[in-house]
């Protein structure tokens, strides 16, 4: 193998694919390393952990074909060390060293044969399912995967679950305590009405991996397969699939309110991040009490949380109340976390009793609600 | 007690003393509070882990005049909370409990009396030793003070000598394996002739508080005492002196040179960091080969590390070299150290042999050396 590239294509190519590379304590050492291969005319970079394998294509001048297996973290840190100039590897076959070359600057770096790494699961047909923007992708699954269980006792959990439908594209992540869910409507009805399950850590690798990418991400998957794919020109994502149901997540979403108010979202996270502080000492119980306007003045939430050993703190907010008002106790991280999802300038809180689950969506904008369970009043 | 100020003032006065809380396992869980207390028309913020104690003032409109010590953590975490507006602070004398308010936000916080919250260390006489620029004590602390010893088994070398004689001020720190000294000249000679071992750590905490004041910073020591203050106007820093005696370092530093290189520091610090990555698998050796102007080419350093493991790394710079060249190997870390503290465009570095100390300095300005000892070539 022999090539040049640019410096700075490199760089980022090895950035990409980084976020696949198995720690030094996987069980299979040589995925701590990336491939490269040349692949008509372009250098080709893999890592997987198994979990999830990534490939990612940069240009090159490629003077001799072959592949080689090198240390991924060692070999970022030398080519981020390297001016933005042409950079020259070279690999010696017989010691299995690749030669990287940026003016008088010469690392060689001992890597090992290429057939010892494992080759990615190829994914049976290449038809999307569906392609939607980078920037799409990216934003539902921030608003989603976050919502997955991170530990791993009910692993269908851990997933989120992606459903095609006509033309319509749902994300949903629960972990038995909240609930996310982010629908986004397609011109052309999707190939096949699936369900999939995706390992939420490998979608939020994805959002990081496209996240600076303008193209189309396209999705394939085959009803049956163990595996889906996400691709662009230059980048391919390969992620295992997650075998299970996913608990029927419609029924738990509340069909009707009592109360609905709209608040200024900053404010309201301000005041969040207050109570968290005291919060924290006693159980993440924040305490939210509506009151809809009256003569004393409009309609406001009052946040408090109580520590015996801190103290307490309180906060007042004006908000416009649809309803009869009420008291709910919520987890002040969740809601913390649901504010942010949420996203947008103004936040709708509904509610139908403190023993029932809580709403958060954007105001003025559909496609994603938020549900947090309410805790027990003390 | 009760007063109002501003939260951006008090935010970052609590920032400036956060440096001296002592952490939750401190043996005196008293000294995780901040001490606040009136003080002539101003609000005195206290912190100390005992090690180095801090005295900030803010602005205030006291209304009352009291004192309470509470957990720094909090007051600090919920004063960045609340906007930048006005702050009333009251304390509840029966239940020790201050209350923050700021708008519709109020939070209580339980404290503890401030008679325990021990004083800090009085230094006798305030007429100051020495007084430089914030931003000359800033520069000086941080060329020396990260070469003193990290670990407590030789207690002397943990700490920074500050040696005063007529117009000159000397800072020292070693740590057996490196030496820094950097010397400011005064206009005015200085009041006595003392040497005063003050520890690293407090030195760096220093640099960090009076990291965006522009004022004088004082040095207040009397020869024979326990504790040293600096101060400005808003500021007072308390530390401990380490007893015993600084090493004889006017005898470690070299007073000749065969070979002199000079090189430029970026270009330098370049080739180390590529280095590095090959040498920490190598107990952090590099070697470097200076080779004066020959017919074939200018003067050059030639660095490199080898690593049985990872592969092997070159670089070559030019330099301008005077004297016969020679090799020396050097732990890449001292030298990496060696070449941030130095700071100049240029950096000149002076050797005798393989086995002597090496020199480096700044190019263009006096006043700064930074010694590293050489490791054994293999």
């Amino acid at each position: 193998m022999k090539l040049t590239c640019m410096q700075d294509d490199l760089k980022r190519g090895l950035a990409a694919v980084s976020h696949a590379v198995a720690g030094k304590s996987s069980t299979l050492p040589v995925l701590a390393n990336v491939l490269l291969s040349t692949d008509e005319g372009r250098l080709k970079l893999t890592a997987t952990n198994l979990e999830v394998g990534i490939n990612r294509w940069i240009g090159a001048h490629v003077v001799q074909d072959g592949a080689v297996a090198v240390p991924a973290k060692l070999l970022a840190d030398v080519v981020g060390g390297l001016p933005n100039d042409k950079v020259t590897l070279t690999l010696d076959v017989k010691t299995q060293t690749l030669r990287v070359e940026c003016g008088r600057f010469v690392s060689n770096i001992k890597g090992v044969d290429a057939d010892e790494f494992p080759s990615l699961p190829a994914v049976s047909a290449r038809a999307p399912l569906v392609s939607l923007p980078a920037e799409v992708w990216r934003e539902a699954i921030e608003q989603v995967a976050f919502a997955a269980a991170s530990d791993e006792s009910r692993p269908i959990l851990t997933g989120v679950l992606v459903r095609t439908r006509d033309q319509q594209i749902t994300l949903v992540a629960a972990d038995g305590f909240r609930l996310a869910m982010r629908t986004i409507h397609v011109a052309e009805p999707v190939a096949h009405a699936v369900d999939c399950l995706i390992p939420a850590r490998t979608l939020a690798e994805l959002a990081r991996i496209i996240g600076d990418i303008e193209a189309e991400v396209a999705m394939v998957y085959m009803p049956g397969g163990s595996h889906v794919l996400f691709h662009t020109e230059n980048i391919e994502v390969v992620s295992r699939l997650i075998e299970g149901r996913f608990p029927d997540f419609e029924r738990i979403i509340p069909q009707q309110y009592l109360t609905r108010t709209v608040l200024d979202s900053n404010e309201l996270a301000k005041a969040v991040k207050l109570a968290s502080f005291f919060a924290g000492a006693s159980q993440n119980v924040v305490k939210l009490k509506i009151e809809p306007a009256g003569e004393f003045g409009p309609g406001r939430v009052i946040l408090s949380a109580n520590s015996a050993e801190l103290g307490d703190n309180t906060s007042e907010l004006d908000g416009s109340v649809t309803g009869e008002g009420g008291v709910i106790a919520l987890n002040v991280k969740f809601l913390a976390d649901a504010i942010a999802a949420v996203g947008s300038n103004q936040i709708a809180f509904e509610m139908q009793s403190s023993q029932s689950p809580a709403v958060f969506k954007p105001v003025g904008q559909d496609g994603y609600i938020h549900i947090v369970m309410p805790m027990s009043m003390r």
